[in-house]
């Protein structure tokens, strides 16, 4: 029987207008045709690394243990900073030593890296400023069937790098934190998970932008069209919503802005 | 000799911004990594069941017969709303039960419709905003594999839902009817089925926007560059388009304007 | 053991707002599901042949030897404009005869083509407007499989069409060039071709919108974030970008502008 298709998935901030992505999935085709891609996003602002660090964390649950995650947001493409390849957790990554693993570590542990420093696993030609199609396509594609981690470079001999990311104040019956990102329905997106908040709290109260919401609702039609709410969303973070419509535009919301959950406990 | 593969098409108004669709791949991959996957469009306006609905409909006959369209279009996403998988022609589906089948259902007869509501074939973990992920690409994917549909859920008990659907109106020599939608090169595209015209009319009119065109051309280079005409489109439908240009903005028309298609039969 | 699969590429000015791609990916999985489908790109401007022919030519480097690319850039689509099939240099192409192919044959000598006169290869009913879905789509679906190029019509008897492009004016120790394309990130592509400037130069300048650069830098890195510079881009042309920035939007410079590479030679 034939071995399962090994799966590899892409996250930049290339695009879809330019070729970039069709050739990096050129690349993979040449060496391992059989394996099953699959583009996570291409549309990370350019050079944001840190919006494809956490749309690469809140992602790879939902793929199968192995998956190849190749994430290319690399302004320093071309210069010394390193490329890497990593086992976290059940899954595996190819990128730059940027901080685009920054979100993957704080849920998984580190288990091996290595610098790619094996050109033999390289396109014949590198450009120096595409990185993904010359050096991390192949290399995931190698990857994918079946060579070792150990074959692409040698072990990292120091830690990798870490973003400075936003963390929440954690309080006595509240939480502050920050609007991380905004999803395509204006959703705001926190740092705020739902775990940090205690199972046996009431009254929760969230504010954000100048509105106070009541209680963390569990789905949109829980309110009616137009009216603002905050639920828990499919990654377990606290999002802010307009049920139909852009909690964004409405709240005149982003990133950064500050979000406070207040609730009481225990003692009812 | 390995069993073809199976084919799976999603539809959703996730956009490609985030990595919803992604994360939708990767539970697919995760169950059936052979499935061959494929985007109809992600780009539906937030919460447009009717938009999906149409779009849904006028794809599908480029299928291999038992295609599974997965189509998420989903504003009661978590509520009350039924999920369901249901045979339609020879065509499958997976989506909740909010009217996207609409336009489907006026082409083909329902053979078979389940609620999904066997819960072990969903991911185990359900987010309530998120059954894209979470119910329907695992539905998808376990039907993908060969399982009977009724291992799903329970033979529908009540009809499907169905939108209020905007309907032409037919007389002598005259369909009136209106803008179903505009496409990405502006044409826009109507209820006015090609079928509806009798074959042996002539002296055919279209009228839209305060424009009377002449006669139904067979493509756009049976005109000059920036001429406005009328055409019949790839899915039968009359469709007003310019040449080169865009005729949503040149003529300031769009979904819902009227649309009259008149002409002169048989006593010629 | 199984053939391995064959890569069919796709670029066209679709967009991916409507299903038309996905309507093409189904005719093929229902010819070939085993056919390896990626995305060059989509977002070709509409019936911007040349942006498509320059698209393609840039990318194709990166497929495995006899990828076949389906290429859809086609305002003449149902008039009498040819469809053909034609091998370049080590790879396959299925486009309509506008001179989509203008770039690829400056770079690789035509090998083979054919018109597509053979209508069993094609749907059933095959639409004025949409060729895509229904007749290069189902004729690379075929190819993929491995039929003969000759079954699909008769050897072409004129040449293939060819587009007026931008050439560069070469000087005794200067290239005038112009700007091709502009990326997603805003850098702008030039026709200057990094083999064009000899190896042993020196004092390099790129005059372009005003602004004289110095040298050819070889990453983003090279310069602090903001500042503008050329570099040699990933498909050999050189190109001018803003570190971390949009030069595009910096120097007020896009398609058409003129771009002057000077240096210094020999006698240094």
């Amino acid at each position: 029987m034939a071995m399962s298709r090994s799966c590899i998935s892409l996250l930049t901030d290339f695009g879809l207008q330019d070729t970039f992505v069709g050739q990096m999935r050129g690349v993979i085709a040449g060496i391992n045709p059989d394996a099953c891609v699959i583009d996570l996003t291409h549309e990370i602002q350019p050079q944001q690394v840190m919006q494809g660090a956490l749309a690469l964390a809140d992602a790879i649950d939902a793929f199968p243990p192995g998956t190849i995650h190749v994430a290319v947001v690399d302004p320093g493409v071309g210069s010394s900073r390193r490329a890497i390849a990593a086992e976290i957790g059940q899954q595996k990554f190819v990128c730059p030593d940027n901080g685009l693993l920054t979100f993957v570590l704080q849920r998984a542990p580190l288990r091996r890296a290595v610098e790619l420093n094996e050109p033999r696993w390289w396109n014949a030609v590198v450009s120096k400023t595409f990185h993904g199609r010359d050096v991390f396509a192949p290399v995931a594609a190698a990857w994918s069937l079946g060579r070792a981690l150990e074959e692409f470079g040698t072990v990292l001999a120091s830690p990798l790098a870490e973003l400075a990311i936003p963390v929440v104040r954690l309080g006595q019956c509240e939480i502050v934190g920050e609007v991380l990102a905004v999803d395509r329905f204006g959703n705001l997106i926190t740092n705020v998970e739902r775990r940090l908040v205690p199972d046996d709290s009431f009254q929760v109260e969230i504010s954000v932008a100048g509105q106070c919401l009541r209680d963390l609702q569990t789905c949109f039609a829980d309110r009616p069209a137009g009216e603002c709410l905050a639920l828990v969303g499919s990654t377990g973070r606290v999002e802010i919503a307009v049920v139909n419509g852009n909690a964004a535009r409405q709240l005149h919301a982003g990133i950064g802005d500050e979000v406070v959950v207040r609730w009481r406990g225990e003692n009812r």
